[in-house]
C-alpha cells in the first residue's frame, strides 16, 4: 500500500481522503486542530466538516506534520489558499525526496496575484513537474456520499498526472489528466466568484434565465483571462472550468453561492461572515483575480462589480442594475 | 406602431408576444384553438400555458392566419417543431412580401434531419438573409414574468438581425447579435436532449456534481457536432449553447428536464406522456440529432443513450451505468 499525506482536514481535505482511501491509499490527514486528529481516529469521522460520514480504516489523522508527510510519496495541501505560503514552511522539512505535491486549493494570493501552484513552487523550490492539482465539480459533501463524479487531474509532467490518476481512481471517482495546470487554476478559482455573484442575484429574487446569463458569462470572463495568460481554452469548457463552475453555482451546498445569496438577502459583508464558520473563497480571490485581469489588460466585469460588493463599496442591487443596463450588442465581437 | 405575426400560442410564443409587445410593436397571435384565441382576446390571458399573467393591450389573437399576417413585417414561427413542415402551406399565401421570418421553434426535423430554417427555406422558398432565430436562456414563465433575461437573435443578414434586435428589446429582455443560425439552432435543439439526460440522473437521485459533469459533456458532444457542421465554437460557449443548456438544465420549470426525471423515477415513455399535455422536444430531437451525429462521424454518447432510453431499448439506470463505467483518460484529445 502506497502513503498518501492530505494536509488539512477542511471538507474537501477529508472527502479526498476517502477517494484516496478508496483508490487503495494509506492516508494519513494532518489537522491543525488536535481534536480534529483526535475526533478522526477515535470516531471515524470528522465531525465539524463532514458529520455523520463514516471514514474508511485507512484513513488515520495527525497532528504532527512530520508523523503525517513519513513515507508520503503523494502530498495533497488542502489548507485556506490564502493561508498557504505561511503553512508550506513548518512541512518542508518533512517532505519526502522527490515527493509529488498536490493542491486542491482554489485561489489565487493577494498581493503577489499567484496561483496555488505558483506558491507551492517558489516557497518549496520544486520542479513543476513535481506539483499537480486536482479540479472538477466535486462537492465535497456528495464525493464524501460516495455520489459518483469526474474530475481533473493535470500536471506539467504527463506521468505524473497519469500516476495520480491512478492513484485517486474509485468506483465513484474518475479522474481525467491534463497537462494545463494553469487553465484548472484559474477555472477554480475563477468559479467561485462568478458563484458569489450568481449567489447574490438568487438572494434578490432572480430566476434561472438571469442565473444561467451570469454563469455564461462568467465562463467567458474567465476564459478570457486564461487564454490571455497561455491555457487551453478547452479546459475551460471542461470538468476544471465549465463543470466545476456548474456544480457551484447550481448547489446549495456551496459556501461561495451561499455567501452570496446572504448578501443578496441585505446582510453586510461583515454579517455574513460573523454568520458562518467557513471560508468563502471567492470574497478574497475577487480581489486579487481582478487585480489579475487588469494587469493582463482584460475585461473582467463580473470579477470588478464582485470586489466592489464585497468591499462595500457597491450594493447587490446596483450590480445587477449595472449588469442589467449594458447596451446590447453583437455576442461575439 | 411595426405589427409582428406570431403563429402559435403556446407558452413561449406568447411570452415572446408580450416581450414584442413590451419593444413597442403590435402583436397579433395566430392559436390553433380558437377558444385559445377568445381567451386571449376576452381575458387578456393564456390561460392554458401562462395562466395569471395578463396580456399587454397590442396582443391580439386570432384563429385565421390571414388576419394573424395582414400588415406584418416580421412573422414569429411558434409551432411545435415536428409540425412545422404542415402547419407552412397554412400560412404562406398570406406572407407580406420580403416579411421576415423568425423561428422559436428548437428542435430537429425526423427523417430529414434538418434545422427549422432549413424546413422554413425550402417550404417557404424565402432567402436565408429573410430568416433569423431567437435563441438563449429564457424560460418562458420568467420572461413572461418580466424577470431580466438576455438572448440571442441570429441571421445571416447582420441588418436584419439588428432590425429585429430593436424590434424585440425591452427593459427586462436584452438580445445580443449574432450570425451563426447554425450554431444557435443546434445549440438550442440538443439542449433538450441533454436536459432529458440530465433529469434522468436526477430522476435517479444523482447529485449536482454529476449534472453538472452530464452538463459539461453535452455541451462538448453539442460543440463538436456543431464545429462538425460550420458552426462557431464561441456560439455554443455563449447565450444560445451554454446559457440556454444551463437554464433548461437547472429549472424544474423546463418540461424536457421534468420529462427526464419522470423517466428516472421509473415510468414509461408511454406513462410520461400520458401524464403531461406539454410537449418535451428532447424526447423526439434525440433521435434525429443521433442520426445528425452519425452521419458527420460524431461520437454522441449522450444523444445515443438518450434515444435507447426514449425508445425503451434501455433503462435510465443502465444508461447511467454506460457513463460512469467508461474509463478515464485524458480530457482532451
Amino acid at each position: 500500500m502506497s502513503k498518501v499525506a492530505v494536509l488539512g482536514a477542511g471538507s474537501w481535505g477529508t472527502a479526498f481522503s476517502m477517494v484516496l482511501a478508496d483508490g487503495g491509499n494509506d492516508v494519513a490527514i494532518w489537522a491543525r486542530r488536535e481534536e480534529v486528529a483526535a475526533s478522526i481516529n477515535e470516531r471515524r469521522e470528522n465531525s465539524d466538516y463532514l458529520p455523520g460520514l463514516e471514514l474508511p480504516r485507512s484513513v488515520s489523522a495527525t497532528h504532527d506534520p512530520e508523523r503525517a508527510l513519513a513515507g508520503a510519496d503523494v502530498v495533497v495541501l488542502a489548507v485556506p489558499s490564502q493561508s498557504l505560503r505561511t503553512n508550506l514552511p513548518m512541512f518542508l522539512p518533512y517532505l519526502e525526496p522527490d515527493a509529488v505535491l498536490v493542491s486542491l486549493m482554489k485561489g489565487i494570493e493577494l498581493g503577489t496575484l499567484e496561483r496555488m501552484s505558483e506558491v507551492i513552487r517558489e516557497v518549496a523550490d520544486v520542479d513543476p513537474g513535481r506539483i499537480a492539482v486536482v479540479s472538477g465539480p466535486n462537492l465535497a459533501k456528495e464525493i464524501a456520499r460516495r455520489e459518483p463524479a469526474a474530475s481533473v487531474v493535470a500536471c506539467e509532467d504527463e506521468s505524473v498526472a497519469t500516476m495520480l490518476q491512478k492513484r485517486c481512481h474509485s468506483p465513484a471517482f474518475r479522474p481525467y489528466t491534463s497537462v494545463d495546470v494553469l487553465g484548472c487554476e484559474l477555472g477554480g478559482a475563477y468559479k467561485n466568484v462568478v458563484a458569489l455573484c450568481v449567489g447574490m442575484a438568487v438572494g434578490l429574487g432572480f430566476g434561472d434565465n438571469t442565473t444561467a446569463s451570469l454563469i455564461t458569462r462568467g465562463l467567458a470572463e474567465t476564459a478570457r483571462l486564461a487564454m490571455r495568460l497561455g491555457a487551453n481554452p478547452l479546459t475551460l469548457m471542461g470538468l476544471a472550468g465549465l463543470g466545476d463552475l456548474v456544480a457551484t453555482c447550481s448547489s446549495p451546498l456551496s459556501r461561495n453561492r451561499t455567501f452570496g445569496e446572504k448578501l443578496g438577502h441585505g446582510m453586510t459583508v461583515e454579517e455574513v461572515y460573523a454568520s458562518t464558520r467557513q471560508v468563502a473563497e471567492g470574497a478574497k480571490s475577487c480581489s486579487s483575480i481582478r487585480a489579475l485581469a487588469e494587469k493582463a489588460g482584460i475585461d473582467a466585469p463580473i470579477a470588478e462589480h464582485v470586489d466592489e460588493v464585497v468591499a462595500g463599496r457597491m450594493t447587490t442591487a446596483e450590480m445587477m442594475e449595472a449588469f442589467i443596463s449594458r447596451d446590447p450588442k453583437a455576442e461575439i465581437e
